[in-house]
């Protein structure tokens, strides 16, 4: 396998985000990944880029040199080039980044009602994401687990009980009404899309956090399991990113496996 | 004061949402009455019309007549004429349909920066009015509050000494930030965004369901609640709407009051 990227365009897009997890800002990583867009994954390539991350979204900030307001918190993403009078547009919410991205590298669906559809499905997969992250953070984000444990036995168990089912029969549903057109393979249309990728990503983030739940559910979901989940990997561009040592594996992040969380 | 809405332009958009809660349709209901925009909400409207809301997001649905994918949950939004070849869009999550109805009815800034930034934003807020709601459903959204009221305790506790301030602080820094366009009126540019009306609300509500928390902080934060948050109320279109009976009242949707999460 490769791990060089490969390069199709410009502008020179910077990726500010926390190095070494993948976190949120695999989801905008995936977005390049897939369309083989140049980028410049900022605190994991440069050993000051970390400085840029923190900057971005410092305490103090109320504007930047470029006119760039302050990030609530990473990721965000800067173009140089592509902001107010030339200088560089900086962009934060992962939701908003894809939106953007999406536009720029024909990721959004082939119309407006696919586009929107596009950002609407994303919009679901970043809410389990963010409901995955709280069964083991479900009293404070600056908590220790270890502090919150029996909250969190109680929330994973509701999350694996109630919120996975709800979700993934969701998915299952919407990739069965566009199976004419998307084979199993796509949410939205006849081709990939940033919703694709982000609940691949989601997915992908469950079966390592939740090994024994998903597995005891996923045949129930077969269009999203057997048919949406393997495509989307064994694409051309996240296949070979998938392999290199670019995808950082998990760790402490959103995706944490505590087998007692899972079903036991 | 009028209750009257003021009719502006077609299509005829419908809202899909709960009757009498305010929730998060009312982020979209906002969006149109500030733009004086003539909209169905058709729950409240029609006696029938909690049958679309329930139809939308019925769960064996897959695809609807019109080739829209299911809603997740409400809110959805309807525009006849506006989908494929001709038939209803039907979009769905808050965000989604802000950023469709932003670039319809002029809410989404000047350029393409600004709209990023008005949808990063709005987002932001969003955030925040989930993880008030998460205050009193920490464990569990299907469960009652009283059955997981300890855990509430404790969230809430977490969320009033540490993400109201993160939050607040940084709003208060975005408005600082756009002060020589926006003369802290606003969060992006010269003019009224998506991103105010949906920041506004979530402060009102926050007003609501932690008064003495919002009271004992608020004058840390004088663009935002001195400025901002007194001037988005008092616009036209929104002053009328605020005071007429289309405003529904608080109860139990994402803003409680439960005097035992406020500060003591």
């Amino acid at each position: 396998m490769s791990s060089a990227k490969k390069v199709r365009t410009q502008p020179p897009y910077e990726l500010l985000y926390w190095p070494v997890i993948p976190g949120r800002g695999e989801f905008i990583r995936l977005v390049f990944e897939a369309t083989g867009t140049s980028y410049k994954d900022i605190s994991n390539e440069s050993k000051d880029g970390i400085n840029a991350v923190l900057a971005c979204k410092d305490d103090k900030l109320t504007v930047d040199d470029d006119g760039n307001p302050p990030a609530f918190a990473p990721p965000a993403l800067r173009v140089p080039g592509e902001g107010k009078d030339g200088k560089s547009l900086v962009l934060y919410q992962t939701p908003a980044i894809l939106s953007y991205l999406g536009d720029k590298l024909d990721l959004a669906g082939e119309d407006e009602a696919e586009k929107h559809w596009v950002l609407s499905h994303a919009l679901t997969a970043l809410d389990l994401n963010n409901e995955t992250h709280d069964t083991h953070h479900p009293i404070s984000v600056g908590a220790y687990y270890e502090d919150q444990k029996d909250e969190a036995l109680k929330r994973a168990t509701d999350f694996r009980e109630n919120r996975i089912p709800k979700f993934f029969g969701y998915f299952e549903r919407v990739l069965k009404g566009n199976e004419p057109q998307g084979e199993g393979k796509h949410l939205v249309g006849k081709k990939l899309s940033y919703a694709d990728t982000t609940l691949w990503h989601v997915l992908n983030g469950l079966k390592f956090a939740f090994p024994k739940e998903v597995e005891a559910r996923e045949k129930d979901y077969p269009l999203l399991f057997e048919s949406f989940y393997t495509s989307v990997q064994e694409r051309s561009g996240l296949k070979e990113y998938l392999a290199s040592d670019r995808r950082q594996p998990y760790s402490n992040g959103v995706f944490r496996h505590y087998p007692e969380l899972d079903r036991q």
